[in-house]
């Protein structure tokens, strides 16, 4: 006997996960689809001189990449994706006289990192990208916004909030106090303040370079954490920026970006509170040189940011000479699902098959088999339990698996071709329905069980 | 500049091959959901022990696996999964005390085997499976037949039939020519009638068991073949069957199964024609025990079959000693893209997206923005351009995309709170139509064209 064991680090999702992550996914690609984004699928394996190219992925990924061999292969040629912007920008070198730019894609699938097993940490796991690849317009930034909002409110997510800031502005505030350049030290430092708070950041920001800081003087550390402590808010936080920073031709094009991105949103009617700005956002990926986001839901803080992106430059400069600025995000498909599962919101039945059809002993079976695919050519799902057991244990089997409404045959029924229709969460019971009526009968039952709230 | 191939036998599916293949899937989806069956999902990366335990897979798909390894890990210990019928029945048994029989399952996903690349065959591709685990009722192997059914009329594919066969029946041949035992060997040649033809085959199955083949004599080889190919039609090949089996209990009850799953999909409402008994049908593979299904389609026989599966006694004898007898069935994802593709038949734009809204240069991008957003927000797709490039580009970029309607504002239209409504199909356009009916008009054109046939 083989232990039937998933690898350490692994899992399986049996179908109480897998039924709302399907749901969500296909939300997800709805959302997208409606803006024009299209599916892309690239292999789960690449050749290895792919992934580890410069600058493809941090140490720490490259440390945890998984190498795959067959009979007859050369070791270390191929390895399994770490993630799905990498072989985007191979796909899109790859395909650039086919594509046609603007082209905005989304791509959902797993990814996977050999990294210590821990608990809520996997080795496989799946992302969920949509990029704008071949345009600089705040229209392109702001439409990636647009489609985080429509699909966390189409997950039934509440209460998020997409906070925005720009690169720009950062460094133009390094600009005016004479530190061009350390941009990157500054935002590792600060991409860690809602940990560690502010001592501990103004430490790393003062600390020399040589030691892992940013080498600003202790007055220079201040005046980066007032601006980013107190640049929380709405467009006022832009315009009080933009006094501060009235002398960096970036930092007001930053703002100026945001001042965009926010007209552009409110005018899609996305209510106020569901953005802000936060200067001291810093997403700690040098990639970025645009505007970025982050989105968290509150009273739910901890799971941190359930979508993440922002606009880059220049995607695969790895694989061509042709410059391809973009903006794009990623979605916590399983950050989303963990919080709403602990906030009780998650659907775990299949609401696709409302309902049981249950037959008693000397029933024909072809009759239940009849009235089933009947109920599913009307597009009301419908399952039969396939042996003929107690009428009881055929409707537990049925409220078990989220079955709404119950068929019931027996062979005085199929005799006067009736059924019995039985509410499985009221248990009351209408008797003795013609067969002509089914369809209709069993439309109307759920609709009044929908409003009613079930199986909502 | 690194490469951006993919890997030897690896492939990209840009938008107009992923387009078509995620509505087939969401299409399988709900068909596999309307009848009970539910999601589940298993890592990519099994342990290697899982795959390679006696009778797994076959020697060839063993030689074909892909070993999987990461810094401090085990080599030899891992590897990626070569189909989805392994990990069932390793989740199965893992979870057997959760789960609840009859338990249905479907599973969509990626598998990796190592052949040599050729044409149309890939290292990577999609296995599309559903099964009914821990019953034996009729009523599973209708259905199995019966979600086909549904599976590919809903795909948009015509033609086809359903060929069934019951493991009983050949036995019970075999039984009455004294040949007990010596079905291994029959059925593998048997599987090769329809490529290699009878004479081939009856060659084969003359020759000695130590040379390959099932050592009949000649006549009990002729018998068998008779047998195989007159045995193909509607339910009277049952009966004359019968006749000539009337002594094998094994074989009458396997033609007492097809009379009932017949009967039942016949209740369901599946033609007559679509499916068809055929005593020949091999499906070489020792693991069906009772019924057989394939599919193939008329005029397209040479992409052999398009769905195939069978019953069989024993799942997960592997990983427990639960006795897990199951009826299930594959439906050929690729080979069915690539039949609709040569057909014509495929639709590889994006339907979810049938309105671009252009604006002319000095419109603000706030008008375009808030118009496809209160288009979206009425269920109706709406890309807009990002760049404020010439008007005919951007109708040009949204024809190419499939987009079947413009919506287009300029300056004046901004003024006046109107727009103009272009078909991209005919060209024709109505101007100067008020923002406040702009979701009835769009909704109105396209269900217009949709009658009319186009986006069809």
């Amino acid at each position: 006997m083989i232990d039937p064991r998933v690898a350490s680090g692994l899992r399986d999702l049996p179908p109480a996960a897998a039924i709302p992550r399907e749901r969500m996914l296909a939300q997800f690609r709805a959302v997208f689809s409606s803006f024009g984004f299209v599916p892309i699928e690239t292999p789960h394996i690449e050749r290895m001189e792919v992934l580890t190219g410069k600058g493809a992925g941090s140490d720490e990924v490259l440390r945890q990449i998984f190498e795959v061999t067959n009979k007859g292969g050369t070791p270390g040629e191929l390895a399994l994706r770490f993630d799905l912007t990498v072989p985007l920008a191979r796909f899109v070198a790859k395909h650039e006289n086919e594509l046609g730019f603007p082209f905005k894609r989304y791509a959902i699938g797993s990814v996977f990192r050999g990294e210590r097993p821990a608990k809520g940490r996997f080795r496989e796991f799946t992302q969920c990208d949509f990029d704008t690849i071949g345009s600089e317009s705040p229209l392109a930034d702001a439409e990636t916004a647009l489609v985080i909002d429509r699909a966390l409110a189409g997950a039934g997510v509440a209460g998020f909030t997409i906070a925005l800031n720009h690169r720009g502005i950062l460094d133009g505030l390094l600009e005016t106090l004479g530190l061009e350049g350390r941009g990157g030290p500054v935002l590792r430092a600060l991409d860690r303040l809602a940990k560690v708070g502010r001592e501990s950041v103004a430490a790393e920001l003062s600390r020399n370079a040589g030691q892992g800081g940013a080498g600003l003087a202790p007055d220079q550390a201040a005046r980066v954490l007032d601006f980013a402590l107190q640049g929380r808010g709405g467009p006022e936080v832009l315009e009080t920026a933009a006094q501060t920073l009235g002398s960096s031709k970036r930092a007001l094009a930053g703002l100026e970006n945001l001042r965009n991105i926010l007209d552009l949103l409110g005018s899609a009617g996305v209510p106020t509170g569901r953005t802000s700005v936060d200067l001291g956002l810093a997403r700690g990926l040098d990639y970025y040189t645009g505007v970025v986001f982050e989105t968290t839901v509150a009273g739910w803080e901890r799971f941190g940011s359930v979508a993440s992106g922002g606009r880059y430059d220049d995607l695969a400069s790895l694989f061509t000479t042709r410059r391809l600025p973009g903006v794009g995000a990623s979605i916590g498909l399983d950050r989303l699902l963990a919080l709403l599962e602990e906030a009780g919101r998650l659907i775990k039945a299949q609401v696709e098959t409302p309902v049981l059809v249950g037959y008693f002993p000397g029933t024909r079976p072809t009759t239940p088999f009849q009235l089933a695919a009947r109920l599913r050519a009307a597009g009301i799902g419908a399952e039969v339990y396939p042996e003929p057991i107690s009428i009881g244990k055929q409707l537990a089997h049925g409220s078990t698996r989220g079955r709404l409404l119950g068929v019931i045959v027996g062979p005085d029924e199929e005799a006067n071709e009736t059924f019995n229709l039985r509410d499985l969460v009221s248990r009351h019971e209408d008797r003795g329905l013609a067969w002509s009526v089914l369809e209709d009968s069993v439309a109307s039952a759920l609709e009044a069980m929908r409003q009613g709230g079930a199986g909502a």
